[in-house]
């Protein structure tokens, strides 16, 4: 009897560490319907392989206005939709803009269809229903049962490799289908090329190269199968499948080398009841030879439920980087948000180190990981400063990635919004300088500070570039002479002070001065007459008319003047002086979250919805995140503390809309980590946090160095959202801003909660 | 004074060397006009670069019915025209389908054309006209004036780098134009995809993919100008140059980075009165990276000249690998067919090692260097015979590439018509086995025999190509199986014959028995009736109606029954016994040069030129080509000789359109050259050489184990043709056929020459 017991105690304990692991809070699905963009398939951390369903994969034409349709599918998948296509291998997590998709796999049984269908008709094509009643997802791992076939996908995921398991009921006629048209934000010529090579009975190599978002993008492939292919083919909508000009081969099936634009290919096998079959599927942007390389390192057996705990694994043990003690519900949203962080940039290189560069050559990363999608313009404002935390080996990897960009540059310049070896030049700044200067004041190591400051100057003076040139010229951005001119002007004010600060502490000081110097070009686009920054002429004038709610042709982006009026994180107390001194700068940010958007200027904006509003405070968008703390600069703490909270809890939830705009690549929810921890990262590269509301009552940061940094909110409840005492390692803390190296040294921070504001 | 005529004496010693280096008698331009297709332009021996002025681009439209005129620009060069296009850096020689034109420069002053304008209105556009008057070219360098804008082009090249020097009249501009959408044998959505970088104000790389004869061909490029540039820019008629969705740029000049479909870039310069501009142009299939390596290694200077002067120096070293004593004009033209034979296969392989395969991955070769162009239906017969002579590490080096390709083929076979990392699958049979069996057989080493047989017998073995699967079912290719079914079943048969020779000498007797029989196949297509070869059915009759002169839907291939009825390279005397013995064989082959070919007969012809006939007899296609040598084993040499004496005069001469079909990558050129010496390679596997007559005085071959094999002709004259005696190192020799080993072992071959016949 006892043994007995003590098996179920001990099952009962594995359920209960398992239960208790981080990555079993995962949810996935949060922000797969309307505007996170995000999507629920299987991936390991930082993982070069995002193996994920697509509900849709509508194809635009330029011009023809179907752009609205495929936004919404830029992570490949909406919850709300009643069909999958296939399953493709990378994704980008909460982008507003899209491309990749690649290499679309669908399993299907009985006569072969080589189109996709359509959602309303899945009939007249290879794609099938599916209920969310069969859908699983959890970190590393996603399933669901293609109900029209009754096949169920199950999927997870190494890092350069997608492992797909297909249980299959009887049939004559099960087909695997490999569609090389598909893919992400496509257009009809978007694949420039696609090539298959059957190499031998269960092994198939190939690559394609889109135009699209990147301009010149190559992805290869093998793919591994764990039965003999009975027999395959291809139909090319394009015509060309294999130029056989002397008509010496059957082409059309069992020939093994296809080619073309247009190319959909199948792969057939007999299946007996339950019989399940396995593909391999790596990835290399180098060849296919290093995708094959890739394969066989990363999964040299067959076993699927090992690959799956090996990928849970991977992510308990990042997540395990902070762990929280809160609510089941907030455990699920909190873990998520860390999952969404830590899913980009991407591992972008083969086992043997080798990977494609900016410049059309394949280069050897030496001593770092190389990793690509820096979506900066979004993620240098949390997310990154996030890794300074948490992920310190990355953030090296990160910045020698982009500091090989721009060795490779034609341009010389650092990333602005990169992917894949292209630069797509999405937004504005030269924002990788933040992340360069807030990881170096840190003392992140691991890259060559001088070469990382001159690359920060080469892109600050690079002239060609998003009206720079005239930046310093004029010590502004003229709006007649370029689009967003206000919110450049802002940003690289801001970005420029990035610079003079890792000057000065490479004690360049000339460097410094010069940049500190342009750091202040804010001041010459603010209109003290109506209180705002304000787009200005060439002439020195302001553009008129002037509408400081709305965002369009105001000179501003993906903001309004009210916003933009609060970027100056380089120095908010000038900004509150130049507002008036604190009384009137706490009035104007209260506006910010009272005046309401009417309908006019809400359709402007874009990607958001309703629910990322407080009054003209958008959430959904970046400029406004470091907003709510400005309260603390004029001596209104409680005031941030009662908006993060309001955030906190009326913007992030464990539902399938949980997020209220784009989650770009883990900027909102790096937000959102961050202030549930109780500070915030408003200017990075000064090395300070600034002090928000806690909405953890425990948390711990377990960082790379071997410290501990614990974070208590005592009292903590919906309404004990105010600050009433702080405490650090034990001595009471006056401050409400934290500085990274005490937290670094590890130690306590505690948070005493009340129901009303201190005075 | 004295001094002074020492000088003169100096001057006209240096003149009387140069003039007698063999080099010095080649003249590019034989073949140029109608159907040799070959190209005057730069290149040196067996080069990767093959830099030579295009006549004109036509595109083709398939369908529309172009080719015709397409097919005349094989080597993108006839003599007939009046303009040139511009000058670009890959072609084949000889050939009579083709692809490659890689990378078209022109230089023009004034305004900017970016489209090649016509041959009938060539201000339409950037081409010129010119006069043959002021062109010149020789082994190693050619020039031109283009004399629209009076701009002098020299051309010279080394192995892997084009190297032009233009001078410029006095322009505020001149233009070097880049073309990326011109290329040979083109048509619209040829080009994949192209891009260029300008890298800095003197270096531009970049690449381009086609689709074309080769399916999937991206070549690489950097070039390096002498002069910076002033101002560039593109045009692109595919409406893609860069696609900047966010319109940060002036993309449409200085903008270094262009890509897209339809790409025609340009970089201008301002110039003074006489001044030159040197483009050094590197090509790699790698990597723009490996084209730069290429161009820093091979050219790291600007010397024009020096460049010039090497490339004259390697054609000297090559082509005095066999001296000849004879007319001027016979110099010439036989020096001429050295170079052209000497042309390709071509190099393929950067100078670090690396080339692209087949299997589309990067690939270092392992102690040889990697050949391209293989044209073996054609090459097998004289050419590659030619290099077991005098081309032996070169030998080793084309097999060893052929053995790569078998290695990175999916199809495990060894190349048929492959360039460029593709098979084009062109023409018929495995003949690369007989390349390797002659070699192997003749005691070339570098390769690996056994890796080698292997090769051969999967390639013999693999029936989904071209009909060898029913090969191997019926003993035959039945010619409702298979298009030109009977032409396949004898040259099947021929390369089994080589097998079998290449195993027997490995010790290999099951594979030599086995293939010893395969190599009988020819009994099998033999129609006793009509005493033709004659394509047969499944069902065992043979195919009807059948008309022995027709080259279509007979079941041959460039060529008719009746020129194939004398294919049995393995077994002449078999084939005389076929044909009723010797006098009946005499006869029948009479016929086969007295029959005089119809209008119609002749029109469906491919590829040659009346110029190019003996009655039926065409030497323009191959398969006669070993054909008047039968004569000798029917006991009538002295019928040889008279064949021989009248191709040699009547079919090779010293002018543009002195090729009477297609040269054929120097197939044609190798037979000239063995048939000048006095004998030919009847059928290459054997060691054996026939004797037909000698047209040279003397001949020595500098053989590269340091032996020399000199060859007199006594008593030779115009009337002097038939042979009379034959000593072999001072003995009387009484065969006429000639063993490769003797030939190698050095020594003296005496020919006594007569006017009449010698019984």
């Amino acid at each position: 009897m006892r043994k007995y017991r003590l098996l179920i105690l001990l099952f009962l304990g594995i359920y209960t560490i398992q239960a208790q692991s981080p990555a079993s809070y995962v949810n996935p699905f949060i922000g797969t319907n309307e505007m996170g963009h995000t999507y629920p398939g299987a991936t390991v951390p930082f993982g070069m392989v995002q193996l994920s369903p697509e509900t849709d994969t509508i194809q635009y034409s330029i011009g023809k206005g179907y752009i609205k349709d495929v936004y919404r599918y830029c992570a490949g998948y909406q919850y709300s939709d009643k069909t999958i296509v296939g399953f493709s291998h990378t994704h980008f997590s909460g982008t507003g803009h899209s491309d990749l998709g690649d290499f679309l796999i669908m399993p299907t049984t009985g006569n072969l269809q080589l189109n996709p269908g359509t959602a309303q008709n899945p009939e007249s094509g290879y794609r099938s229903r599916f209920s969310h009643d069969t859908e699983k997802a959890s970190a590393g791992y996603y399933s669901v049962i293609l109900s029209d076939d009754n096949i169920k996908a199950e999927l997870t995921a190494t890092a350069r490799v997608g492992f797909h398991r297909y249980t299959f009921p009887e049939s004559a006629q099960s087909n695997i289908i490999l569609d090389l048209i598909s893919g992400i934000y496509n257009y009809d010529g978007k694949v420039v090329w696609s090539s298959v090579r059957v190499e031998n009975d269960t092994l198939v190599t190939g690559y394609r190269q889109t135009q699209g978002w990147a301009r010149e993008r190559t992805m290869y492939f093998a793919m591994v199968f764990s039965k003999p292919i009975r027999n395959y083919g291809c139909r090319d909508d394009g015509k060309v499948i294999y130029n056989d000009f002397y008509r010496k081969f059957n082409t059309t099936a069992n020939f093994p080398e296809m080619s073309g634009r247009k190319l959909r290919t199948y792969f057939s096998f007999t299946t007996k009841a339950g019989e399940q079959i396995l593909i391999k599927f790596a990835l290399s942007s180098v060849s296919t030879e290093g995708a094959l390389k890739n394969l066989q390192t990363e999964i040299p057996h067959r076993d699927f439920d090992q690959v799956h705990r090996q990928a849970e694994k991977a992510w308990n043990t990042e997540l395990s980087r902070i762990t929280i003690e809160a609510s089941d519900e907030k455990k699920t949203i909190f873990y998520t948000a860390m999952y969404h962080a830590f899913l980009s940039p991407t591992l972008f290189m083969d086992v043997d180190g080798m990977y494609h560069g900016l410049d059309h050559n394949n280069h050897h990363a030496e001593g770092f990981n190389n990793h690509t999608t820096f979506s900066l313009w979004d993620t240098y404002r949390a997310l990154h400063p996030l890794f300074t935390l948490v992920q310190q080996k990355r953030t090296s990897d990160m910045i020698n990635s982009m500091l090989a960009h721009q060795q490779q540059s034609v341009h010389h310049i650092l990333p602005v919004w990169s992917h894949y070896a292209n630069e797509n030049w999405c937004m504005i700044g030269y924002h990788a300088v933040s992340v360069i200067a807030d990881a170096y004041i840190k003392g992140i190591t691991g890259f060559d500070p001088q070469q990382a400051l001159n690359a920060c100057i080469s892109s600050a003076t690079y002239a060609p570039n998003d009206g720079i040139g005239d930046y310093l010229k004029y010590g502004y951005v003229p709006s007649d002479k370029s689009s967003n001119s206000a919110s450049k002007t802002l940003e690289y004010a801001y970005d420029d002070f990035c610079i003079s600060l890792m000057a000065k502490k490479m004690g360049k000081n000339d460097i410094a001065g010069e940049y500190e110097k342009r750091a202040q070009a804010y001041n010459l686009v603010f209109d003290s007459s109506t209180g705002f920054m304000r787009a200005k002429r060439s002439d020195g004038m302001f553009m008129s008319p002037f509408d400081p709610l709305s965002t369009e042709k105001q000179g501003f982006i993906e903001g309004n003047a009210w916003n933009y009026s609060f970027y100056v994180p380089q120095d908010p107390l000038k900004l509150i002086a130049m507002n008036g001194g604190n009384k009137k700068f706490i009035s104007h940010l209260d506006s910010l979250f009272n005046i309401a958007l009417d309908e006019k200027h809400f359709a402007e904006s874009e990607d958001i919805t309703a629910a990322g509003l407080i009054g003209n405070y958008v959430h959904g968008n970046e400029p406004s995140h470091h907003v709510p703390y400005l309260y603390v600069f004029a001596g209104a703490p409680s005031k941030t503390q009662e908006r993060i909270h309001q955030i906190i809890n009326t913007m992030y939830h464990n539902t399938t809309d949980g997020l209220c705009g784009n989650d770009d690549c883990g900027q909102m929810s790096a937000w959102y980590i961050f202030s549930s921890l109780g500070f915030y990262p408003v200017c990075p590269g000064t090395g300070e946090y600034v002090i928000g509301t806690p909405s953890v009552e425990k948390a711990t940061l377990n960082l790379e160095n071997g410290k501990q940094f614990t974070i208590t909110a005592k009292n903590l409840s919906e309404k004990n959202m105010y600050i009433h005492k702080i405490i650090l390692n034990g001595l009471p803390y006056a401050k409400f801003i934290i500085n990274h190296d005490d937290i670094m040294k590890g130690g306590t921070l505690e948070f005493e909660m009340g129901a009303k504001p201190k005075k």
